[in-house]
């Protein structure tokens, strides 16, 4: 798939061109919510990714300063556009779980979520931050 | 691209299976916040999507239940699920204008939905619900 494509300006078309597949949102999510964070971490999800996807996947989210590396250390680490997508998630998180009775408790406080939904999505940023410093 | 290849029971990772591609919100973008319901209509979105990515996309939002079609009626109209999708996008509208200086504003008084979200997000549905009368 040909990435960075523009067709419009659209805000919803230009965040898609990043993250309009199957996976790059799955890893995000390994990213957000789980400890999984090297190349065979993120690739032990419970979806088996394929390698080539994987890399493929991350090289787009780095070149997008949603993911980055830093020295000396093999984990992918969110940046904070990379934790702004936290909302997104939790959405299609809701979305699903309102509408799909065969997809599992993911566990999260969601009505935390929608009683005080920037509280939430701050907690869940500072719990990815603290994450970063802890190797 | 296998649709419906469930590979675990997460939410984000189901939905995905329907919506994970570069077109699927954007179709949907269209029934929620434009005028364009029809086929032709929805081919002639600014990004100028191709007529097969048009129709495969829409037989699988019907199949999921996200896009019907009444008897007599050639536009395509999201069903309750599907207006349900519209905190995913307005939530991908944030984040792209947040983080991206070249995408346009989109006019969506975006600091209601900050402030009052689920009441943001009703006026969408009611008008969009309200475009269904309409014809």
């Amino acid at each position: 798939m040909a990435r960075n494509s523009r067709r419009s300006d659209c805000p919803i078309h230009c965040a898609l061109n990043v993250l309009g597949d199957r996976w790059t949102l799955v890893i995000i999510r390994d990213l957000l919510f789980s400890s999984r964070a090297t190349f065979s971490e993120l690739l032990n999800s419970p979806e088996k990714v394929a390698t080539n996807t994987l890399s493929t996947r991350l090289a787009s989210l780095e070149a997008a300063g949603i993911v980055e590396q830093l020295a000396g250390d093999k984990r992918y680490l969110l940046t904070e556009k990379g934790l702004d997508l936290a909302p997104v998630l939790i959405e299609l998180v809701l979305w699903s779980t309102r509408h799909d009775q065969s997809v599992s408790d993911v566990g999260a406080d969601l009505q935390l979520y929608l009683a005080q939904p920037q509280q939430f999505i701050e907690q869940i940023k500072t719990a990815a931050r603290q994450r970063r410093i802890n190797v």
